[in-house]
C-alpha cells in the first residue's frame, strides 16, 4: 500500500501563490532582476537577438558562431508556410473570430503536417521548437492578411524573424531599420518569465507527457487571457479611452477610490519593479515622440507616478509595451498574438525542461459541496 | 509594498502531489467512493443518463422531469454539425493525424462559429458547455468517417448522446441496446474525476479569464497523452501484445522484476481501489464473452490479482473499459477521444466553478540554474 501523500492547504484558492511547483533553470527573477539562463534581461536586450536568447533558453549556452549562423538559418528557413497550410488556413472562419483563438487552431493544426509531432524526444522536441518559433509569427500575419482578404506574404530566408514580422505584417513593405530592432528586442524582454500561467499550463499540459504541440496550444489557450497577455491591448485601450493627461489624472483618482485595477500596474512576483518595463518605457519615450503622440507616453508615465505615490505598486511588462507597438503601427489585437511570437521561445524550454524531470500535475481539491444525497427518480423530484 | 507571500517546498517536482489547489464542490474521492455532486458513482450508473449527469455537473442538483427533456432536446438539437463546419474539418489534414490531435484542432475551431465564444458569463459558459457536450461525440464519428473516406452521418435529435455515437461510429447503422446502455454507463463513469490532470489544466488556463473553448483544448491536450487519457489505449495494446492467458502470468512477472509500470494500474489517489474499476469489470466480464473473447477478460483478471498480490496494486477505470470498449467494435485509437467525448461534462463544470471564485494560477519555480553569466561576444565564444 503505497504511503499516504502529506496534504498543505496554505494556498487553497489562491492560484498556487507561493506554492514552488518545480526545480527550473530556464529563467529566475531575483528581486527585479530577470535573468534568462543566468543572463540578465538588460544584457540580452543590449546585446543579443531574439534568435540567439531562443538558441540560450533551449540550450543553456550562447552558442558558437557556427551555431548562431545555424539557428538563424533553421529560423528562418522554417517560418515559410506551406501552400496546403496557407488553404487550410483560409478554408478556416476568420472574421469576427478572435485573433487568440484563430491562432490556438492554426497553431493545434501545424500538428497535423509535422512529422515529428508524435515524438518526444529531446531531438525531436528541438526540431519542433524551431518550426514553432519560426511560424508563429508568420501564422499571426497570415491572419492579418487573410482577415483584410489579402494574400499572406512568405518570409525572406535571408532575413531574421523580427525584420520578417514587420515586413509580412505590411504586407511585404521594408521596414524601418529601427522598428526591426525594437521589435527584436520586444521578442527578447517576452521569450520567458518563469513560471508564468501559459509557461505552468505548457508544463501542466505536458506531464501527462502529452506533445509539444498540445503544450503549446495550451499556453496560447492561457495566455489569451486578459490577466495575463491580454493586459497589453487592455492598456492602449484604457489610454485611447482616456484620450488627453488632463482626463488621466481624474482616471487614475476614479480608479484609486472604486478600488479598480488599472491594467499593466503591479505584478504578483515583482515588488519593486518589472525590470523589462524600464527598457520599454525609454523606447515608448522615442516612438511616441516619433509619431507625433507623446501625450500617450505622459499619460502612461503619470498614471504609473500616480500607482506608485498612491499603492506602491508599479509598472509591468504590458504598461509601456502598449505604446511601443501602437507607435510601430501594429493592430491593437495583434498584441497578445505578438506576445505569443516571442513567447513560443520559452514554453518550448519548459516543455523541454517538464519532459527531463516529469511527474504528472493532479493536485487535490478541497470539498465544499453536498455529501451523501439521496437517489430520486425523476417523477419524486420538485 | 504587498506582502511576500508565504513560500512552500514541499511537492517540488512531485506534480504538485497532496497540495490542495482550490475549493470544490463537482466531484469528490473519499476512499474508495467516488460522487458527483453528492450521488455516487454506482447510483449515478445504476439510476441515471449522461445527460442528466451533464446537468447535475452544471447545476448542482438533478433536473425536473421538464429539465431533464430540456437538456435531452438541446444536447440532442445541438449535436449536428453544421455544412461549413464539416467542410474545414474535411479540408485538415486527417491521414496519419493523432486522434486527439485532430481532435484538439477541431474543438479549436468550433470557437470560430460560436457566437458565444468570448463570452464569459455564466449563461454563455452554459449554453457554450451544451454545444461542446453535444458535439464531442459527433466529431469524434466525423474523424472516423473522414479518415476512412466516408461522409460524416449527422446524429438523430430524437436520440440521446450514446444511441447517436454508436450509431454515426457505425456509418448510421442501428446500434444494439445492450452496447447503448453500457456506452452510457461509460460516459457516467468518466464524466468528472476531481483534480486530475486535464480538469487542473482547464482550470490553469481558465485563471488567467481566458474563454471556454481555450480551456476545453488545453484538457484534450493533457487528456492526450499517455500518463493520462492515453492510457486505455495502452492497455488494450498491452493485452493484445501478451495475447495469451499462459503469456500473461509471464508478462507480470517480467514487468515485475523489471519495476516497470503496468498500464492501468494503481492511481495516485485511490489506494484501495477505483469503484469506477468494480463496475466495468463486471460489463467487460460480459462482453468479452459475448464476444467470444472471454480470454481477454482472464488475462484482465490475471493481471489485476497478481499486481495486487504483489504490490498492494488496483486496477483504475483504463483497465477495464480497454476490454469494454474493444469488445463493442470501437477502434484502439478513439478510446481517449471516448474519454473526452464524457469529460467534456466534467471540464465545464470544473471552469464554471474555477469563474466563479478565481484567481491567476502562477506557482513559483525552484532555481538550481546559472547564476551571474558574463556576456561575450560572439567571436570570443568556444
Amino acid at each position: 500500500m503505497a504511503e499516504a501523500p502529506q496534504i498543505y492547504e496554505g494556498a487553497i484558492d489562491k492560484g498556487l501563490e507561493g506554492i514552488v511547483a518545480c526545480t527550473t533553470a530556464i529563467s529566475s527573477i531575483q528581486g527585479n532582476t530577470l535573468s534568462y539562463r543566468g543572463f540578465t534581461i538588460e544584457d540580452l536586450a543590449q546585446n543579443s537577438t531574439f534568435e540567439e536568447t531562443a538558441f540560450l533558453l533551449w540550450n543553456d549556452r550562447l552558442p558558437t558562431a557556427a551555431e548562431l549562423e545555424k539557428i538563424k538559418t533553421d529560423l528562418a528557413t522554417e517560418a515559410t508556410l506551406s501552400p496546403e497550410f496557407i488553404s487550410a488556413l483560409k478554408a478556416m472562419p476568420s472574421k469576427g473570430v478572435h485573433p487568440m483563438a484563430w491562432l490556438r487552431t492554426a497553431v493545434s493544426m501545424m500538428a497535423h503536417w509535422d512529422q515529428d509531432a508524435q515524438d518526444n524526444s529531446p531531438e525531436a522536441n528541438q526540431r519542433k521548437a524551431v518550426r514553432l518559433t519560426a511560424k508563429m509569427g508568420a501564422i499571426v500575419c497570415a491572419f492579418e492578411a487573410i482577415r483584410n482578404g489579402k494574400e499572406p506574404v512568405q518570409p525572406k530566408k535571408d532575413k531574421s524573424l523580427a525584420w520578417n514580422f514587420m515586413s509580412m505584417l505590411k504586407g511585404g513593405a521594408e521596414p524601418k531599420a529601427d522598428h526591426v530592432k525594437i521589435f527584436d528586442t520586444c521578442l527578447i524582454l517576452h521569450a520567458d518569465h518563469e513560471l508564468n500561467c501559459s509557461a505552468f499550463a505548457t508544463r501542466v499540459t505536458t506531464s501527462s507527457l502529452s506533445d509539444l504541440h498540445s503544450a503549446i496550444v495550451s499556453a496560447i489557450g492561457a495566455l489569451k487571457g486578459p490577466l495575463h497577455g491580454g493586459a497589453n491591448e487592455q492598456v492602449m485601450l484604457m489610454l485611447k479611452r482616456i484620450g488627453t493627461i488632463e482626463k488621466a489624472q481624474q482616471f487614475v483618482k476614479d480608479a484609486l477610490n472604486a478600488k479598480e485595477k488599472v491594467m499593466g500596474i503591479g505584478h504578483r512576483v515583482y515588488k519593486d519593479g518589472d525590470p523589462r518595463a524600464a527598457i520599454l518605457r525609454k523606447i515608448s519615450d522615442k516612438l511616441t515622440k516619433e509619431s507625433g503622440e507623446h501625450h500617450l507616453y505622459e499619460m502612461s508615465i503619470l498614471i504609473d507616478d500616480t500607482m506608485y505615490k498612491e499603492k506602491g505598486l508599479m509598472p509591468n511588462v504590458d504598461f509601456y509595451s502598449a505604446t511601443v507597438y501602437y507607435s510601430m503601427g501594429i493592430p491593437i489585437d495583434l498584441y497578445t498574438p505578438i506576445f505569443a511570437v516571442s513567447r513560443i521561445a520559452g514554453w518550448c524550454a519548459h516543455a523541454m525542461e517538464q519532459y527531463e524531470k516529469n511527474r504528472i500535475y493532479r493536485p487535490r481539491g478541497k470539498w465544499t459541496g453536498k455529501m451523501n444525497q439521496t437517489w430520486k427518480p425523476v417523477a419524486q423530484r420538485g
